[in-house]
């Protein structure tokens, strides 16, 4: 029998946020200066204190308007992203409390023609949600209110700034699930995710917010209120505009408040951890996986061999291996989510007998309870934060048509080695503090994500960011997407890491149908300016 | 034990499409004279021998291109809708056979201005895809390539003209699904069925097309190409342009080809119809269905008594009914589809000892084999087309908040025996030639539909379309809807019929969005006149 077991996985804390890793330390050079290029765009009004105290007049609560202090200090949360990367020069932060309240911010600001960044909980990766120089930053943390979940249907009404781990706990509690999951969740608001249309660990199993998004309450930037807080999962009345501002990323309104279709609760996960010998004995396993655990695969995670060092070494010891052979090429992460914990058990240990029978699979574990679960999780979930340890890390989130998918990570390797910008193979340690690497500015080139999408992150971690690292991986990168028709950002968004590249996935004309939408609702260009598209 | 069993169910024939039905035969009156208050748009060119020339040169062809004879019968099919509601006067009808000349068609359309229908399957129920007046048909009908299917990945891409019977045989063969399912699947077409955003039986179990339509090519109406065939999962660079034409109706440009994310086929099928004595009944057991069945409830169908009282009248006494008592006052279709054939029946067996052991449910058959299934089916299918049987049917495909959803069907049978367009309930017979019926125009009102998506058919039989019934039901039916912030087209779209109606599912600023984009898209409104949007 080829039945496993998972011996003595050790129980662990919970998984820590990528978002609270120890780059947050980091001051960021001023998001100005690392692109010269960008100026001001001086069509844009200056704020004045006459701005200020009309704001201060309008909104109400004593900390709805945080105005800068003469250090920066002040907004310094609100001006700079998580990773370090970018920092903008706002002075003023909106704190709204409702939809009339941030209605009457855009109308403001339209008719000043002031600039303005709406900002969730922050957590992005492409620098889209903190300003470049002295944009407004409106924030939805105060719109917190979940306002009814109907228990048939299962469609859940809140507003913009809900924590998603907030709205997934209440939903647990009612037997529902969020249709989105993701690390960040603790930070992250369900607003801000839908503005960036976040695809996350549950989008193999719950489809995208484009399907489960029903309604949406939304300001638009002349103040216009886009009022389709439909709860309904069937409306065909005329063009479905909300699905503009799924995924715009803040550069086509604000978006208050959702109806979202949430699935019953699965009252049994099973987790499994494999290894494989190759990425074609990865692709077969996904294969027989969609087909044999079919509507209860709820995750195919992908990692290569590197990225499992990269976290051991920095977990260190404690962090208890999942497999004896630790040197394999690739692992992978399968969840499955169901109604009836036996049936789904049976399914997935004959999925699991199969792929070893068939020589797909090397050697594989199964959690036996949710710590265990948890813990095979966690050697997926800490590799962003791992990554980070040497110091800053280059990120790329694409799709590739699977068959090429991790040729990508490869090639990139081979690059960097080749211009002597990392070690060669043969002399990489697993360890942070190696003699033989410290010559080199690139310490690793890790590829993992969600097989399941066909969705790759490739991470390069280096001890400082450099010139020659980024000249080496961009537009290279950007351009063997191109040529294999990928996305070269397939959940992170555009922002403003991305926004000169948005050609390397799409056509001139569907960029030129996409800016008659930013002229036609923002035709005075106020929202999250300079980023996006160009 | 409460175990199931049905016992002598009847081999059937498969279902006739219901739009092959008998009404086909009545000659439709002119649209233009039903709707008096619609003028010809005199900003549209009128047709001339030199543009049929024009068209004979640019597409290839015996059958490109068809002009009308004299007696209007060589162009019929294209200027009538299969109800025989709506009757158009178009003279040219342009079958293309690619992309490129759909796109010749629509940019020498838009330099000339003439206006212009798309037609697909013809198998609509709002007047959306026949002309009104002169407008040029468009026919899809050769657009019949199935280009290819990734078989890791699932994403099909295929012509816009293909058939939808035709995918989803292309998918079976080869283990999958299409993510679509409706009665006319075997002569709609998947660009028609996107167009119209259509929900069908499956929407449950795989979601919207919002959710599975992965890329588009289109032709906007001045000829630019949307060229966004993206086969993969996650995209996220720019907005989501398609997502303005799922739905669109033909008004904003011509879709000639699709990708689609299409699931594993289900290898276990079980399908159980029950009786319920109430409609609070239905809602607990379709709450039960969600929750115990979870994963694998792939369909769950609300029939009214009075609906199958038609459909045995109509079919006579071999049409054997599921249940010995045919009485009840509700009947449910419930449709499992799962990869386990042992597991679903398992789940569906303790679903269904739970509803009857609770009193939900009182009476229930489960189908022993695909023959008993289909003949299940049947019952649900069959409503449509004999609902037909006595001349006319005014319907409406609504979506109401559950609580609420039946109350429509006996507010409206109220109304029209309180006006004695209907006989009185207790003098009502199920027999089509009932003597003491024949005085009046109403014959049922029946009500049925997807009880999962809250989506409710409602349909008025009449022994002939009357002017007196028309008033009594509009604007009632839809100022009802608008009143518990339903939707007046849950599925079928705005057309021609719901076009004046729109505004008690939308607020005018919703419909100032969407026509700021029809003419952001369409300045010179050539695609699809006179409909959608008013």
């Amino acid at each position: 029998m080829l039945r496993l077991a998972l011996p003595r996985l050790p129980r662990l804390g919970p998984v820590r946020r990528f978002h609270q890793s120890g780059s947050r330390r980091r001051r960021a050079q001023l998001t100005a200066k690392t692109y010269p290029a960008l100026r001001r765009d001086e069509r844009f009004a200056q704020l004045t204190d006459a701005d200020v105290a009309h704001f201060r007049h309008e909104l109400r609560g004593s900390n709805a308007v945080l105005e800068d202090d003469d250090d920066g200090s002040e907004l310094a949360g609100y001006n700079r992203d998580w990773m370090g990367k970018y920092r903008g020069q706002s002075r003023l932060v909106l704190r709204p409390e409702s939809t009339e309240e941030v209605r009457r911010i855009l109308e403001y600001c339209h008719e000043r023609r002031l600039a303005v960044v709406p900002q969730g909980g922050n957590t992005g990766l492409v620098g889209g949600s903190v300003p470049v120089f002295d944009e407004i930053v409106v924030s939805l943390a105060r719109l917190q209110t979940i306002h009814s979940l109907d228990d048939t249907s299962g469609c859940l009404v809140l507003d913009a700034g809900v924590l998603l781990e907030t709205a997934d706990s209440y939903l647990a509690e009612r037997g529902f699930i969020f249709p989105l999951d993701l690390g960040a969740k603790g930070s992250c608001q369900v607003g801000g995710n839908v503005a960036t249309n976040a695809g996350g660990l549950r989008l193999l199993r719950y489809g995208s917010l484009h399907g489960s998004v029903l309604g949406m309450e939304a300001v638009m930037p002349d103040g216009t209120i886009l009022d389709d807080l439909c709860t309904l999962r069937k409306n065909n009345t005329g063009y479905d505009i909300k699905q503009l501002l799924i995924g715009s990323e803040g550069t086509l309104g604000i978006i208050t408040k959702l109806a979202v279709q949430c699935p019953p609760r699965p009252a049994a996960v099973n987790v499994a951890y494999l290894g494989l010998g190759s990425f074609t004995a990865a692709r077969r396993a996904f294969r027989e996986a969609r087909s044999r655990l079919s509507e209860i695969l709820s995750a195919f995670e992908l990692m290569d061999r590197r990225s499992q060092q990269v976290v051991r070494a920095v977990r260190g010891a404690d962090f208890r291996r999942p497999l004896e052979d630790d040197e394999l090429p690739f692992y992978c992460l399968i969840e499955t989510s169901g109604s009836d914990a036996a049936h789904d058990y049976e399914k997935l240990e004959r999925f699991l007998e199969f792929v070893l029978s068939e020589g797909i699979v090397a050697d594989g574990v199964v959690a036996q309870d949710a710590t265990q679960a948890k813990a095979l999780w966690n050697w997926r979930e800490a590799i962003p934060e791992c990554v980070g340890h040497w110091g800053g890390v280059y990120k790329y989130d694409v799709s590739i048509p699977m068959t090429d998918m991790y040729s990508l990570v490869e090639d990139v390797r081979a690059r960097l080695i080749q211009q002597k910008l990392m070690a060669p193979e043969s002399s990489q340690s697993s360890s942070p503090s190696s003699s033989s690497q410290d010559a080199f500015t690139v310490q690793a080139v890790i590829g993992y994500g969600h097989m399941g999408d066909a969705n790759l992150h490739l991470n390069v971690a280096v001890r400082q960011y450099d010139r020659r690292v980024e000249e080496a991986l961009e537009p290279f990168v950007y351009e063997w997407i191109g040529a294999r028709r990928g996305s070269i950002s397939a959940e992170h968004g555009l922002g403003l890491a991305k926004r000169d590249f948005i050609r390397y996935s799409r056509s001139e004309t569907m960029v030129m149908l996409m800016k008659k939408i930013k002229e036609l609702y923002d035709p005075k260009g106020i929202m999250n300016p300079y980023k996006y598209l160009k």
